[in-house]
């Protein structure tokens, strides 16, 4: 008999959308399922929707391999609870332990972690940190999220709080943040800081030439800014390069605690690549250390932008401990 | 027949004296003998006289117990190396490779290591850490080390240079540093940068009521400026409050990156204990994102001061698996 293929699901809970994921050993990803996060306002019936995809899959991977557990990225979600907490978008599923409630169903090993941590561990088992014991990811979106490996593994915290570099103070006094603080790196390093940067810099300048200019405040978007950038607008441009520069003042910092060998960015402000790399990295090199000097990469990520997400949750189960339980089998559905 | 008692040494290589150590299990200190240091200038009469002690201890300790490694803490020293790096006051030492040149000789487990990750060690095997797998511990002495501990096990980075705290920038342009560039937290916070705050807040008052305004720049010691604070003057106390609320606000971002449960402070600059305590734990809990706040324990080291050095390099070899090698024996000297 020949031996079943070992085979992943990944989960990427997001505000509008979950994605689903069918992953082999190589990161192929062999199926893909949406569901609407945004249509839902109760983990009873999102869960129930969840459960109905991963059957659908469970049936489906019944030929190619054997299902070996199931990895789950979420915003703000707390790897040692294995709940997720406090996260703004989809409030109604706070508290829900979705560790707990699909292990049951399944019977196979489900770890839940939050997205810049599912980053990291993407990066290590399918992207550019494969032979990396000590890197950092940088997750660049509507805010600035962080996952670290220290010594092979995922540095947590006492209670799942750590990598939190999105709010290290970075400017005394500066920018306010929904943190309640003050000057936190999110603030000026992200989506959102882009479009801050945008303003202050209109404050600054006062000049209408920028296409920027015509449009309200609240309808630029970092995307759009990205774009105006790469045309030449230079406001556009000169956010983005205050940016590079912040960030590679803030990562400077970082490596005095921990010696990465690489740091990783990812997520949507990267998209436009050399527009914020090439600042991160000048401002840098700037700031270190002399013993750190010439010795640290920083890169985009090397995992497929699109299926980064899905391939950082099902990395999540790579080398768990399968529990001696029965296989992967279709749900008695608890909630259907 | 009766198990012998394991025991182990532990090395403190200071640039005035070297201590050595016998330490039991629970760090007791069995015997303790020190060599001149700054009598030495090079590595090999400087290691006969190590040899010398460590052969009066092997054949004292014959009768108690059976040494199950040595341990060696030193400033610059790199834990992943081997070897002393780049120390300024025992210059003649760097780039020799201690661990190598004792474990040849005594064929027990050598460790080596810098005197912050020793001190993190000592406070993990005999200190308060005890219980603790997420912590970090200050070193406040001429200058700001870090020794920090994730998940158990001391943060090393790739080539053993992670927990270079002390040159985290915490002022962007701020005080010259040793290290060439500028606004490193060791320039405010350590024996020379309340030294440093003490010229800067004379130049801010300009005021002649403080004693030390009677004392030439170059003279002034941080002990000193302790002591005046503790009489009252106002300047000293001045001094370790601003030092404090820089701690604060520096250690406030660190926890960002590590969730610790407990810091702890250790070294000279924290013998006067309020003094320095007080003002960075109001300033650290002031400074924390709200997840963090009163969850954090900010403390002075529960090793005792005179000994903490030896007890941390002594630590080291802990939990380090021993090479199946013939017993501790006095050495055929290489260098005799």
């Amino acid at each position: 008999m020949e031996s079943q293929k070992e085979l992943f699901i990944g989960i990427d809970i997001g505000g509008t959308n979950t994605k689903i994921g069918l992953v082999d050993l190589r990161g192929n990803i062999i199926s893909l399922s949406s569901i609407p996060t945004h249509q839902f306002d109760n983990p009873e019936a999102y869960f129930t929707s969840v459960c109905n995809a991963l059957d659908a899959i469970a049936s489906q991977s019944k030929k190619i391999g054997k299902i070996a557990g199931i990895g789950i990225g979420a915003p703000c979600a707390n790897p040692i609870s294995g709940i997720i907490e406090d996260a703004a978008n989809i409030s109604w599923l706070n508290g829900f332990n979705v560790e707990v409630s699909l292990s049951s169903i399944y019977n196979i090993p489900v770890k839940l972690d939050n997205d810049a941590n599912a980053a990291a561990k993407g990066e290590m088992i399918f992207g550019g940190a494969q032979t990396m014991k000590e890197f950092m990811v940088i997750t660049l979106g509507t805010g600035l999220g962080s996952g670290i490996v220290s010594n092979g593994r995922l540095v947590y915290g006492r209670h799942g709080l750590a990598g939190e570099i999105g709010h290290t103070i970075i400017v005394p006094n500066g920018r306010k943040c929904g943190c309640g603080r003050r000057g936190c790196l999110e603030t000026y390093v992200s989506g959102t800081g882009i479009v801050r940067t945008v303003a202050e810099l209109m404050a600054d300048e006062f000049q209408f030439e920028s296409e920027l200019a015509n449009i309200p405040f609240n309808k630029i978007t970092a995307k759009q800014v990205a774009k105006l950038a790469k045309q030449g607008d230079a406001i556009a441009f000169k956010a983005f390069e205050k940016a590079g520069k912040t960030l590679g003042f803030a990562l400077a910092n970082s490596v005095a605690y921990f010696e990465p060998q690489t740091i990783f960015l990812t997520g949507g402000l990267t998209q436009g690549k050399g527009l914020l790399l090439k600042h991160t990295i000048k401002a840098f090199e700037a700031n270190l250390l002399n013993i750190y000097q010439n010795e640290i990469n920083i890169q985009i990520s090397e995992l497929p932008p699109n299926n980064a997400a899905v391939l950082g949750a099902a990395a999540l189960v790579f080398n768990m401990q399968s529990p001696n339980k029965p296989d992967f089998q279709q749900s008695e559905n608890i909630y259907s």
